[in-house]
């Protein structure tokens, strides 16, 4: 669970005495010290001595100052400088705003900018259907949080989440072409959050909703869809349902069973659980057990609020009561998006033969997918660092490429079992095996693929998907 | 008055008789319409004929009908399409967001993305001053109007604003190296407006209200920058303010006056008057004199709102009462930021011997230029098309390059004259003269000269600027 990752990826500056080992003295003392070396860059050399980045990936802040202390032991030794790689990439930021028009000339201000720009303002104003071709509306989407569910970090805020809305935006960019904005708000005022995006809106073709908690982000996003002309997408809630559809699609073939078949339990009735549940049971799944932290949720509990009541409602036809670690017994799927060490192997033992297990808790899973895979015979987790990384990046810039090709204003459930489909596709029979159920994040094909299969299914405004009550 | 523009520019595809007099003939035809050809390219070229696209200026979009049609009365000549130059550079839009940071292998999505991207939300979550150093806020500026009064143009709304703000966005990277995002607000509602920029204000690091009507923007201006702890700039207002003092020291440079000594005539009293006048009056200008639609603004009038009182109680000590046209007699500078048309050259004639004339009305300014070139001595506009061009374009992009540099919290008024006094030092002793009291908006040295001086004028947090009552 602790291996050594990139994102605690630290560059030691160390200078060491000029000798034929002392190179090696420094990858030993690394290694050692349980790190892992990527790069030793020999960055000065003098007669006396050396000056070495020596790059190395850790487990975390702990770890990197254990590693630190044993290259300052090694004789000879001395540590100048320790820089972590992540906090040097975030450094300024990590998107910028650039002109797509040349700026050179006076008769480029005069087009770009006054007087020119004044018809284009009145065509709008005369014509507002053209803001679509006359502005950045058509290729740009809002990425919106109010920092009250960032991550599995919690409530950290509008300021603290923004290198995540930056990376977001990023990703948007490089896989699907789009251009996103991060929009942090100083608020968690439903009712105010709700009013700004509607007013924000005339800038953006597209709102990304993210890391808002449950259940606000359900009203939000349902009062949004009511309120504007532009697709609302929760990326929490709809781009894991998809890309845990697409990932079960692929399992289930692997396993060879069929998902009108297979009893699921789904740990986490929040933003991501809720969706999952609605998405597999539009899907026909065969039964759905959702767990909550004080077990599973079944019809005739009281005090269910109106999510957790559709739910009870609607799936659990047994009524099974218990915790998550009984109502597992025997339940072909787990899907947990929800904490970390939930479940031990022996509860996956438990399960049906040819288990499939969706550790999703990020970064630390509900289960440890090597104990998991002991017994399972399919394991997923959303970590790089293991097979079968189930990651909404293969989801939202190709959907949003989609929406916003098509011009559409509402998001449909068929909309969103296409881009599963469409994911699930790019793992050829060939390639299909229990450590290969989803694409690689850097497939150039997925994004493009997700994108055809929402223009596809986008034709005149539909039923909208996910509208609460 | 109505010289072709390239803001006006269009390109018409004909096919004409392959002839040696071909192109010279739609050259002609164009000149005799009164367009001005910018290029011609042969497109194609066949034995019996050829394709020609004739780009060329023209003063609107009546004129560039007349012109397509001089051009079809050419005999054999065909007209297959004509484009709007202005409308081709606007499709799609004119601002795009790319990442900074590479998003090529796993490793990169590690430390961009989950898991690194935490370790550093966590960190801006213990010390939220650090949101300056790990994200874009400390490079990254708000243009934020609700399309109330935009250009000349009007209450035209926030999506028909959009492509100004745009504009706008692209010239503060060009001339800053600023990220500048459009916030196009769809209310005019003066508490929410001030309450949705609070609440997204975790994202930048200044404000740029832009085109908001007076006298609201003057209370937003005021309410944003108690609420805020990053500066708040209006350009309508400042930007112009700082233009307009830069070319006003100069001018008085050229005719050899004070502006202790000056009377000075301000035809427009809403966001660019009321803050000319301010500043113009902290500058110890002789006499001001504000006009309204009505005339003079002086002490005594009832029924004045608080900006207009302010200005009858610190100018016009001589309480001259009457119109524009009556009180411009004797005075030596005419600045307009009004409208267009309100003054002929005989009005200019009344006033003091070498007399200065601003008429910045935008795209027809208060006064033909030429005309009242034969009475003043020096005349500028805010037209690209007449000598003296005064364009904000010099003021913000390295007035905000300034503020984030130094990561003030507030605009004061030396920082607004240090900016006007180094714009006007880019004009050197030897380049000074009637026709050039501005330097060029492509002066590459200017945003650095200007922020530097607003850097040099930051000290730690001083008086607020303009701080209405």
């Amino acid at each position: 669970m602790t291996s050594p990752s990139p994102g605690y990826s630290i560059t030691i500056r160390v200078e060491v005495p000029a000798d034929v080992t002392a190179t090696s003295a420094l990858t030993s003392a690394v290694g050692q010290a349980g790190g892992a070396v990527t790069a030793l860059d020999v960055v000065e050399s003098r007669p006396t001595g050396l000056v070495v980045d020596v790059t190395c990936d850790t487990t975390g802040e702990e770890h990197a100052e254990q590693i630190t202390q044993a290259i300052t032991a090694i004789p000879g030794a001395s540590v100048r400088n320790v820089s972590d790689r992540t906090f040097l990439l975030h450094l300024g930021g990590k998107i910028e705003v650039v002109p797509k028009v040349p700026l050179k000339h006076r008769d480029d201000l005069a087009r770009a900018y006054t007087p020119g720009v004044a018809r284009v303002s009145m065509a709008i104003a005369e014509h507002p259907e053209d803001a679509r071709q006359l502005t950045i509306k058509r290729n740009t989407v809002a990425v919106v949080t109010d920092g009250s569910a960032v991550l599995g970090l919690g409530n950290i805020g509008a300021a603290a989440a923004l290198p995540v809305m930056e990376g977001k935006a990023a990703l948007f960019k490089q896989f699907g072409g789009v251009d996103a904005w991060p929009v942090c708000l100083d608020t968690q005022d439903t009712d105010l959050l709700v009013e700004i995006v509607r007013a924000m809106a005339p800038v953006y073709g597209g709102i990304n909703l993210e890391d808002i908690s449950a259940p606000r982000c359900f009203e939000i996003e349902a009062r949004l869809r009511e309120l504007l002309d532009i697709p609302v997408f929760h990326d929490d809630q709809h781009g894991t349902a998809v890309v845990v559809l697409a990932a079960l699609t692929n399992a289930l073939r692997v396993v060879g069973k069929r998902i009108e078949d297979v009893r699921i339990v789904v740990s986490g009735v929040g933003a991501a659980g809720n969706a999952i549940i609605r998405l597999l049971h539009a899907q026909g799944a065969g039964e759905i057990i959702g767990c909550g932290r004080t077990g599973s949720v079944h019809a005739g509990q009281v005090g269910l609020d109106q999510y957790r009541g559709w739910i009870a409602e609607h799936t659990n036809t047994a009524r099974l009561e218990g915790s998550l670690r009984e109502v597992l017994v025997g339940a072909d799927v787990f899907i947990g998006v929800s904490a970390p060490n939930l479940l031990t192997g022996d509860d996956i033992a438990t399960m049906a033969p040819d288990a499939i297990v969706f550790a999703l808790a990020n970064p630390v899973p509900e289960v440890d997918p090597v104990a998991a895979g002991a017994h399972a015979a399919v394991v997923a987790t959303g970590r790089s660092d293991y097979p079968n990384q189930i990651n909404n990046v293969l989801v939202f810039p190709g959907f949003f490429r989609g929406l916003l090709d098509a011009g559409v204003s509402d998001i449909t459930d068929e909309m969103m079992v296409a881009a599963a489909t469409a994911i699930a596709d790019r793992v050829e029979d060939d390639q299909l095996n229990a450590t290969y159920i989803v694409p690689s994040v850097f497939d150039a094909t997925v994004a493009p693929a997700v994108a055809a299969a929402v223009r596809a299914t986008a034709g005149p405004p539909r039923h909208r998907s996910h509208a609460r009550p």
